[in-house]
């Protein structure tokens, strides 16, 4: 798929097949990843891959919009290194850009994924932590739901002239 | 250019020729970033864009590591409005998905682009701000500098096993 087609296609998608992603594909994601950039190529980014039902269970009881794991086949938790970060307040944006990639690449795969916000609510991040045993200095950004879709969804068009601004604001 | 072939390719571009970008390609990036998800669907971005090498000089005078905006066609501002996000603290990871798309869409235009960091730094911020004339609400992420690349750079894969964690941490 070409680029600019997947940029237009992605939408959210929280209804999926029980078809399984292939390790493959699920590496060709987590490759797009780390293909973004980040502040001084820090590469402050850690992917935690969930699979299990268990772990989906634990987690919709902590995410109040986090329904769609029942049927989804995976889950890419994408978390900031603080550890790691340029200087602190960059790996939000590094990781935003890394979670881009991963849903392009799976658009262009055919595979249907949805972003859940964690950060910056307190709740979600202290709760995925206990769950995914994250240490302190690991903060998780969002969870990536994926599957292949079960839904359709339209194209849409959010080019907004008012956003732009030209010299200045 | 095919959605896997821009992630992998895409590279941060410091030498343009002095080849203008065409007001319809400066439109898809600007639609492309547009395109990208935001929490709660707030599209709480802001885009200025700068052309006059005036801007610019006064931009290099507050920013360390704007040099290449002395060869740059063009440049787009990516701000966060945080009259408009869900919540405070949402916008950075955002618009760093709607910077990727921009970056993204750009390598398939043959367009060369790099991201200067501005947030979090203040004085990098507060010296935006001023040369903008940006409101108090709205908070530059970064600067994105664009031309038609003038250097080569050598494909490279950053896919790091160790950044991969199975099920939990």
């Amino acid at each position: 798929m070409k680029t600019m087609e997947a940029i237009l296609k992605r939408r959210s998608i929280r209804q999926f097949t029980n078809q399984p992603i292939a390790q493959d594909d699920l590496n060709t994601l987590l490759r797009a990843a780390m293909m973004a950039p980040t502040a001084r190529n820090c590469q402050e980014w850690e992917f935690v891959i969930v699979q299990k039902k268990e772990t989906f269970q634990k987690i919709m009881h902590i995410h109040p919009y986090a329904k769609m794991l029942e049927q989804a086949n995976c889950a890419i938790i994408v978390c900031g290194n603080t550890q790691r970060e340029h200087a602190p307040g960059y790996w939000m944006a590094d990781c935003g850009a890394a979670t881009q990639n991963i849903l392009l690449a799976a658009t262009s795969l055919g595979i249907g994924s949805v972003w859940l916000g964690v950060y910056p609510n307190e709740e979600r991040m202290n709760g995925l932590a206990k769950i995914l045993n994250l240490p302190e200095y690991i903060k998780p950004l969002n969870i990536i739901a994926l599957g292949y879709p079960n839904e359709k969804k339209e194209e849409i068009d959010r080019f907004d002239p008012a956003k732009i601004h030209v010299e200045k604001w």
